[in-house]
Protein backbone atom coordinates (compact mmCIF):
# COMPACT_ATOMS: atom_id res chain seq x y z
CA UNK A 1 0.00 0.00 0.00
CA UNK A 2 1.30 3.42 -1.19
CA UNK A 3 2.08 5.65 2.25
CA UNK A 4 -0.43 8.28 3.00
CA UNK A 5 -0.93 11.05 5.78
CA UNK A 6 -3.34 10.31 7.52
CA UNK A 7 -3.29 14.25 8.75
CA UNK A 8 -3.58 17.19 7.67
CA UNK A 9 -0.03 19.06 7.79
CA UNK A 10 -0.97 22.77 7.84
CA UNK A 11 -1.74 22.02 11.66
CA UNK A 12 0.65 19.90 11.97
CA UNK A 13 3.06 22.86 11.14
CA UNK A 14 1.03 24.75 13.03
CA UNK A 15 1.18 23.22 16.50
CA UNK A 16 5.08 23.13 16.30
CA UNK A 17 5.50 26.39 15.43
CA UNK A 18 3.64 27.46 18.74
CA UNK A 19 5.48 24.89 20.00
CA UNK A 20 9.12 26.41 18.55
CA UNK A 21 7.73 29.98 19.22
CA UNK A 22 7.32 29.53 22.76
CA UNK A 23 10.43 27.66 24.31
CA UNK A 24 12.57 28.42 21.19
CA UNK A 25 14.64 25.82 19.16
CA UNK A 26 16.53 24.48 22.25
CA UNK A 27 14.09 24.14 25.12
CA UNK A 28 12.16 22.01 22.68
CA UNK A 29 12.15 18.56 22.74
CA UNK A 30 11.54 15.75 20.07
CA UNK A 31 9.19 14.46 22.81
CA UNK A 32 7.19 17.87 23.21
CA UNK A 33 6.74 17.72 19.54
CA UNK A 34 4.98 14.59 19.21
CA UNK A 35 2.66 15.26 22.37
CA UNK A 36 1.76 18.25 20.77
CA UNK A 37 0.98 16.87 17.41
CA UNK A 38 -0.25 13.26 19.20
CA UNK A 39 1.78 11.83 16.06
CA UNK A 40 4.38 9.42 16.63
CA UNK A 41 8.08 9.69 16.25
CA UNK A 42 8.48 7.46 13.02
CA UNK A 43 5.05 9.66 11.51
CA UNK A 44 7.28 12.96 12.16
CA UNK A 45 10.79 11.88 10.80
CA UNK A 46 8.95 10.19 7.52
CA UNK A 47 6.75 13.40 7.17
CA UNK A 48 9.03 16.28 8.14
CA UNK A 49 12.41 15.05 8.80
CA UNK A 50 13.98 15.43 12.10
CA UNK A 51 14.18 18.23 14.70
CA UNK A 52 16.31 20.76 12.84
CA UNK A 53 14.39 20.27 9.46
CA UNK A 54 10.90 20.58 10.94
CA UNK A 55 11.92 23.79 12.49
CA UNK A 56 13.24 25.31 9.43
CA UNK A 57 9.70 24.20 7.66
CA UNK A 58 8.01 26.26 10.72
CA UNK A 59 9.86 29.73 10.38
CA UNK A 60 8.66 29.38 6.48
CA UNK A 61 5.28 28.56 7.88
CA UNK A 62 5.39 31.16 10.46
CA UNK A 63 6.87 33.46 7.74
CA UNK A 64 4.17 33.27 5.47
CA UNK A 65 1.27 33.78 7.83
CA UNK A 66 2.57 36.51 9.14
CA UNK A 67 2.85 38.39 6.07
CA UNK A 68 -0.56 37.53 4.49
CA UNK A 69 -2.50 40.34 5.98
CA UNK A 70 0.06 42.91 5.63
CA UNK A 71 1.15 42.87 2.37
CA UNK A 72 -2.29 43.12 1.13
CA UNK A 73 -2.95 46.51 -0.52
CA UNK A 74 0.44 48.22 0.85
CA UNK A 75 1.06 49.47 -2.64
CA UNK A 76 -2.01 51.36 -2.91
CA UNK A 77 -1.30 53.36 0.29
CA UNK A 78 0.98 56.62 0.33
CA UNK A 79 3.53 55.80 1.77
CA UNK A 80 4.25 57.10 5.31
CA UNK A 81 0.58 55.03 6.08
CA UNK A 82 2.20 51.88 4.51
CA UNK A 83 4.91 51.71 6.56
CA UNK A 84 2.79 52.48 9.63
CA UNK A 85 0.89 49.60 8.49
CA UNK A 86 3.51 47.30 8.89
CA UNK A 87 4.48 48.69 12.26
CA UNK A 88 0.53 48.49 13.38
CA UNK A 89 0.74 45.10 12.76
CA UNK A 90 3.86 44.51 15.31
CA UNK A 91 1.42 46.16 17.46
CA UNK A 92 -1.38 44.25 16.98
CA UNK A 93 0.21 41.33 17.56
CA UNK A 94 1.33 42.75 20.89
CA UNK A 95 -2.12 43.87 21.29
CA UNK A 96 -3.96 40.37 21.03
CA UNK A 97 -2.10 39.32 24.22
CA UNK A 98 0.50 36.82 22.28
CA UNK A 99 3.26 39.48 22.84
CA UNK A 100 4.86 37.76 25.71
CA UNK A 101 6.41 35.38 22.88
CA UNK A 102 7.59 38.05 21.05
CA UNK A 103 7.79 37.21 17.49
CA UNK A 104 9.57 34.26 16.19
CA UNK A 105 11.54 35.30 13.82
CA UNK A 106 13.49 37.99 16.09
CA UNK A 107 13.40 35.01 19.08
CA UNK A 108 15.05 32.84 16.12
CA UNK A 109 17.77 35.29 15.53
CA UNK A 110 18.89 35.68 19.17
CA UNK A 111 18.71 32.04 19.79
CA UNK A 112 20.52 30.65 16.54
CA UNK A 113 21.45 33.53 13.97
CA UNK A 114 25.58 32.30 15.44
CA UNK A 115 24.67 29.08 15.68
CA UNK A 116 23.39 27.48 12.87
CA UNK A 117 23.90 28.70 9.21
CA UNK A 118 20.88 27.32 8.01
CA UNK A 119 18.67 29.64 10.45
CA UNK A 120 21.11 32.13 10.13
CA UNK A 121 20.96 32.12 5.78
CA UNK A 122 16.75 31.94 6.26
CA UNK A 123 16.75 34.94 8.74
CA UNK A 124 18.88 36.90 6.61
CA UNK A 125 17.03 36.14 3.26
CA UNK A 126 13.47 37.52 5.64
CA UNK A 127 15.75 40.51 6.15
CA UNK A 128 16.16 41.26 2.72
CA UNK A 129 13.16 40.59 1.88
CA UNK A 130 11.43 43.06 4.77
CA UNK A 131 14.23 46.02 3.89
CA UNK A 132 13.42 45.30 -0.06
CA UNK A 133 9.94 45.89 0.79
CA UNK A 134 10.51 48.98 2.92
CA UNK A 135 13.01 50.29 0.25
CA UNK A 136 10.63 49.72 -2.62
CA UNK A 137 7.65 51.84 -0.59
CA UNK A 138 10.09 54.33 0.22
CA UNK A 139 11.00 55.36 -3.04
CA UNK A 140 7.70 55.47 -4.02
CA UNK A 141 6.90 57.99 -1.45
CA UNK A 142 10.08 59.97 -3.15
CA UNK A 143 8.62 59.97 -6.21
CA UNK A 144 5.61 61.19 -5.34
CA UNK A 145 7.06 63.94 -3.05
CA UNK A 146 5.70 62.74 -0.29
CA UNK A 147 9.27 62.13 1.51
CA UNK A 148 12.38 64.29 1.47
CA UNK A 149 13.89 63.52 -2.02
CA UNK A 150 17.54 63.60 -0.26
CA UNK A 151 16.35 60.48 1.93
CA UNK A 152 18.72 57.25 2.32
CA UNK A 153 16.41 54.88 1.01
CA UNK A 154 19.05 51.79 1.98
CA UNK A 155 19.89 53.11 5.45
CA UNK A 156 16.38 53.90 6.48
CA UNK A 157 14.76 51.01 5.23
CA UNK A 158 17.53 48.92 7.80
CA UNK A 159 16.57 51.47 10.67
CA UNK A 160 12.80 50.86 10.47
CA UNK A 161 13.61 46.88 10.39
CA UNK A 162 15.97 47.32 12.97
CA UNK A 163 12.81 49.18 15.01
CA UNK A 164 10.71 46.79 14.68
CA UNK A 165 13.10 44.18 16.26
CA UNK A 166 13.48 46.53 18.86
CA UNK A 167 9.73 46.96 19.67
CA UNK A 168 9.39 43.17 19.39
CA UNK A 169 11.90 42.70 22.23
CA UNK A 170 10.76 45.43 24.40
CA UNK A 171 7.25 44.73 24.32
CA UNK A 172 8.09 40.91 25.56
CA UNK A 173 9.51 43.42 28.78
CA UNK A 174 6.63 46.32 28.88
CA UNK A 175 3.43 45.05 26.92
CA UNK A 176 1.50 48.01 27.72
CA UNK A 177 -0.02 48.70 23.97
CA UNK A 178 0.02 52.24 24.86
CA UNK A 179 4.06 52.93 25.59
CA UNK A 180 4.60 50.46 22.65
CA UNK A 181 2.27 52.83 20.83
CA UNK A 182 4.31 55.77 21.67
CA UNK A 183 7.67 53.97 20.68
CA UNK A 184 6.18 53.69 17.08
CA UNK A 185 5.25 57.36 16.72
CA UNK A 186 8.58 58.44 17.32
CA UNK A 187 10.12 55.73 15.23
CA UNK A 188 8.35 57.09 12.04
CA UNK A 189 9.29 60.97 13.07
CA UNK A 190 12.42 60.53 11.18
CA UNK A 191 10.34 60.08 7.94
CA UNK B 1 39.51 20.93 57.76
CA UNK B 2 37.18 24.08 56.10
CA UNK B 3 36.20 24.00 52.44
CA UNK B 4 38.19 26.48 50.33
CA UNK B 5 37.48 26.89 46.81
CA UNK B 6 40.63 26.73 44.94
CA UNK B 7 39.65 28.67 41.83
CA UNK B 8 38.83 32.17 41.08
CA UNK B 9 34.87 32.79 41.22
CA UNK B 10 35.23 35.66 39.04
CA UNK B 11 37.47 33.82 36.27
CA UNK B 12 34.62 30.82 36.20
CA UNK B 13 31.63 33.13 36.51
CA UNK B 14 33.33 34.86 32.90
CA UNK B 15 33.90 31.55 31.36
CA UNK B 16 30.28 30.43 31.91
CA UNK B 17 28.94 33.83 30.82
CA UNK B 18 30.69 33.39 27.79
CA UNK B 19 29.14 29.88 27.33
CA UNK B 20 25.40 30.79 28.08
CA UNK B 21 25.66 34.41 25.83
CA UNK B 22 27.18 32.11 23.20
CA UNK B 23 24.39 28.80 23.27
CA UNK B 24 22.02 30.70 25.73
CA UNK B 25 20.62 29.13 28.36
CA UNK B 26 18.78 25.95 27.11
CA UNK B 27 21.26 25.48 24.74
CA UNK B 28 24.24 24.96 27.34
CA UNK B 29 24.58 21.05 29.19
CA UNK B 30 25.65 21.26 32.23
CA UNK B 31 28.42 19.02 30.81
CA UNK B 32 29.10 21.96 28.77
CA UNK B 33 29.50 23.76 31.93
CA UNK B 34 32.04 21.63 33.34
CA UNK B 35 34.14 20.93 29.90
CA UNK B 36 34.58 24.84 29.77
CA UNK B 37 35.10 25.73 33.49
CA UNK B 38 37.43 22.07 34.34
CA UNK B 39 35.38 22.01 37.81
CA UNK B 40 33.47 18.57 38.28
CA UNK B 41 29.76 19.16 38.54
CA UNK B 42 30.11 19.33 42.73
CA UNK B 43 32.12 21.73 42.87
CA UNK B 44 29.77 23.65 40.38
CA UNK B 45 26.92 22.98 42.63
CA UNK B 46 28.27 23.59 45.69
CA UNK B 47 29.76 26.99 45.00
CA UNK B 48 27.10 28.41 42.43
CA UNK B 49 24.10 26.04 43.07
CA UNK B 50 22.19 24.76 39.64
CA UNK B 51 21.94 25.54 36.13
CA UNK B 52 19.09 27.82 36.77
CA UNK B 53 21.14 29.69 39.59
CA UNK B 54 24.48 29.85 37.91
CA UNK B 55 22.50 31.54 35.11
CA UNK B 56 21.47 34.53 37.18
CA UNK B 57 24.97 35.16 38.25
CA UNK B 58 26.37 35.47 34.73
CA UNK B 59 23.57 37.75 33.99
CA UNK B 60 24.41 39.54 37.19
CA UNK B 61 28.03 39.33 36.25
CA UNK B 62 27.54 40.70 32.45
CA UNK B 63 25.28 43.27 33.53
CA UNK B 64 27.63 44.73 35.96
CA UNK B 65 30.97 44.57 33.26
CA UNK B 66 29.31 45.77 30.45
CA UNK B 67 28.25 49.18 32.47
CA UNK B 68 31.57 49.65 33.76
CA UNK B 69 33.51 51.65 31.40
CA UNK B 70 30.18 53.09 29.89
CA UNK B 71 28.76 54.91 32.81
CA UNK B 72 32.10 56.90 33.75
CA UNK B 73 31.42 60.11 33.87
CA UNK B 74 28.21 60.16 31.84
CA UNK B 75 26.87 62.71 34.10
CA UNK B 76 29.81 65.25 33.28
CA UNK B 77 28.73 65.01 29.43
CA UNK B 78 25.73 67.39 27.65
CA UNK B 79 22.57 65.23 27.49
CA UNK B 80 23.19 64.30 23.80
CA UNK B 81 26.52 63.41 23.93
CA UNK B 82 25.76 61.19 26.88
CA UNK B 83 23.42 59.21 25.23
CA UNK B 84 25.65 59.00 22.01
CA UNK B 85 27.83 57.25 24.39
CA UNK B 86 25.77 54.58 25.55
CA UNK B 87 24.61 53.69 21.94
CA UNK B 88 28.37 54.48 20.72
CA UNK B 89 29.62 51.31 23.47
CA UNK B 90 26.69 48.83 21.41
CA UNK B 91 28.86 50.24 18.61
CA UNK B 92 32.17 49.50 19.61
CA UNK B 93 30.91 45.69 20.97
CA UNK B 94 29.94 45.43 17.61
CA UNK B 95 33.18 46.43 16.09
CA UNK B 96 34.88 44.22 18.48
CA UNK B 97 33.64 40.92 16.66
CA UNK B 98 31.55 39.46 19.25
CA UNK B 99 28.35 41.19 17.75
CA UNK B 100 27.40 37.44 16.22
CA UNK B 101 25.99 36.65 19.85
CA UNK B 102 23.99 39.74 20.27
CA UNK B 103 23.85 41.04 23.74
CA UNK B 104 24.08 38.40 26.22
CA UNK B 105 20.30 40.25 28.31
CA UNK B 106 18.64 40.78 24.61
CA UNK B 107 18.70 37.34 24.19
CA UNK B 108 17.78 36.10 27.21
CA UNK B 109 14.99 38.44 26.69
CA UNK B 110 13.76 36.25 23.58
CA UNK B 111 14.86 32.71 25.07
CA UNK B 112 13.34 33.38 28.78
CA UNK B 113 11.62 36.34 29.21
CA UNK B 114 7.94 35.04 28.89
CA UNK B 115 9.34 31.24 29.83
CA UNK B 116 11.26 31.97 33.56
CA UNK B 117 9.75 34.73 36.59
CA UNK B 118 13.44 35.06 38.11
CA UNK B 119 14.84 35.84 34.33
CA UNK B 120 11.84 37.78 33.68
CA UNK B 121 12.66 40.11 36.82
CA UNK B 122 15.94 40.51 36.39
CA UNK B 123 15.09 41.26 32.90
CA UNK B 124 12.91 43.85 33.78
CA UNK B 125 15.10 45.98 36.34
CA UNK B 126 17.71 45.57 34.16
CA UNK B 127 15.05 47.74 31.72
CA UNK B 128 14.46 49.92 34.56
CA UNK B 129 18.06 50.58 34.93
CA UNK B 130 18.87 51.84 31.84
CA UNK B 131 15.61 53.95 31.03
CA UNK B 132 16.19 55.41 34.65
CA UNK B 133 19.31 56.53 33.72
CA UNK B 134 18.20 57.63 29.88
CA UNK B 135 15.29 59.91 31.98
CA UNK B 136 17.69 61.59 34.11
CA UNK B 137 19.87 62.39 31.10
CA UNK B 138 17.31 63.70 28.98
CA UNK B 139 15.97 66.08 32.09
CA UNK B 140 19.21 67.10 32.39
CA UNK B 141 19.28 67.91 28.98
CA UNK B 142 15.62 69.66 29.19
CA UNK B 143 16.61 71.56 32.43
CA UNK B 144 19.97 72.88 30.49
CA UNK B 145 17.81 74.05 27.55
CA UNK B 146 19.85 71.53 25.19
CA UNK B 147 16.88 69.92 24.26
CA UNK B 148 12.81 70.94 23.62
CA UNK B 149 11.07 71.58 26.98
CA UNK B 150 8.10 69.50 25.58
CA UNK B 151 10.32 66.41 25.24
CA UNK B 152 8.29 63.60 26.80
CA UNK B 153 10.87 62.15 28.83
CA UNK B 154 9.81 58.89 29.89
CA UNK B 155 8.50 57.71 26.24
CA UNK B 156 11.47 58.86 24.74
CA UNK B 157 13.39 56.75 26.96
CA UNK B 158 11.72 53.75 26.17
CA UNK B 159 12.65 54.74 22.41
CA UNK B 160 15.85 55.14 23.06
CA UNK B 161 15.92 51.69 24.89
CA UNK B 162 14.08 49.81 22.37
CA UNK B 163 16.22 51.53 19.11
CA UNK B 164 19.09 49.00 21.46
CA UNK B 165 17.39 46.27 21.25
CA UNK B 166 16.63 46.54 18.03
CA UNK B 167 20.42 47.07 16.90
CA UNK B 168 21.96 44.50 19.15
CA UNK B 169 18.88 42.16 17.07
CA UNK B 170 20.23 43.71 13.69
CA UNK B 171 23.42 43.59 14.10
CA UNK B 172 23.31 39.91 14.58
CA UNK B 173 22.09 39.21 11.00
CA UNK B 174 23.96 42.88 9.44
CA UNK B 175 27.41 43.35 11.22
CA UNK B 176 28.97 46.33 9.36
CA UNK B 177 30.05 49.08 11.32
CA UNK B 178 28.69 51.72 8.82
CA UNK B 179 25.39 50.28 8.41
CA UNK B 180 24.78 50.50 12.13
CA UNK B 181 26.25 53.60 12.66
CA UNK B 182 23.71 54.96 10.36
CA UNK B 183 20.87 53.44 12.17
CA UNK B 184 22.31 54.79 15.60
CA UNK B 185 22.55 57.98 13.61
CA UNK B 186 18.86 58.23 12.60
CA UNK B 187 17.77 56.91 16.32
CA UNK B 188 19.50 59.97 17.81
CA UNK B 189 17.31 62.29 15.55
CA UNK B 190 14.63 62.54 17.68
CA UNK B 191 16.30 64.19 20.40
Amino acid sequence: MPKTETFDREEVLNKVTELFWEKGFNGTSMQDIVDATQLNRSSIYNSFGDKQKLFQQTLLFYQQHQQAGVLDGLEKLPAKEAIRKIFEAVLEAIDMKINHRGCFLTNSTTELASQDDQTNKFLKSNLEGLTSLLQSILERGKVSGELNPKLNVEQTALYLFSSIQGIRVTAMLVPAKESIQAVIDRSLKVL
